[in-house]
């Protein structure tokens, strides 16, 4: 296990998620109601599918980093629509504060077959979740300004 | 400066980067030549000007991290087809597994207003890079989709 100057600390981890998640819950938002359920370009999912996979992949993935208990997804219904995706956003915010500091510094750097499926460090697969979130945010901001509809700022995190 | 155990290594950083950027080069590659220069979704740029943007901030960045010095972008003349950002993108590749280790560990948490602009940690500038790639790429996927292309995996790496 390296124990030399770290690069990023677990609370720049967090904050590096949540910032994107600030961005993510802004392009969610900016959606008009009903095209956030129907609309997409080239036979991809429409914003509900991405947003809804994006919000249900943080706690599992959470869950499994503290608990080593990989469940394959949120157990709860699929939200439906855009302002129930982002009550569940709300909660799921709620959730990476209040339980973050349950991951011990040494757990980034093990390796586990997460899911049954993804065999890598637990800090590489909070950085896939967080990338994956990054991804799907790039064709939801494709989808508004084929809306017609300006998308928030990439580069604000705040 | 934290000192205690690393939750990622710098190597880690650079192989978290070079697996992207495997997937954006093959995401370049599924373009044919002519929408690659003139196919857009919604008034974006062509997937010439996202792709040209993400190969041309690498070089600037890590010279900046390594040197502190900060060239607002590549010097040399912006590629204008698909063969020549692919011809950039593994110079860019070449350019950083070979300079990479000249940042020292403790540049990371270093922090630095980057081109003028950027006041961030060294290893925020990175990942900032890294995902403003991963934006543009989930754009340019989405184009492929219009176009009738099967995007290549977002979670292959290799």
């Amino acid at each position: 296990m390296p124990t030399s100057t770290a690069i990023l600390t677990p609370d720049q981890l967090l904050s590096h998620w949540q910032g994107h998640r600030r961005v993510t819950r802004r392009v969610i938002e900016a959606f008009p109601d009903e095209p956030f359920t129907q609309f997409a370009v080239g036979g991809m999912r429409p914003a509900l599918g991405l947003a809804t996979e994006i919000v249900q992949m943080a706690e599992p993935t959470l869950e499994g980093v503290i608990s080593n208990t990989w469940e394959q997804r949120d157990p709860r219904p699929a939200p439906t629509t855009k302002a129930a995706v982002l009550a569940r956003w709300d909660e799921v915010t709620a959730l990476l504060d209040r339980r973050w500091s349950e991951i011990p510094d040494a757990r980034f750097q093990e390796r586990e077959l997460a899911f049954g499926q993804w065999d890598m460090r637990m800090v590489d697969l909070l950085l896939y979740v967080i990338d994956n979130e990054i991804h799907h945010r790039g064709q939801l901001m494709t989808y508004l300004r084929a809306l017609g509809v300006e998308p928030p700022a990439f580069y604000d995190r705040s």
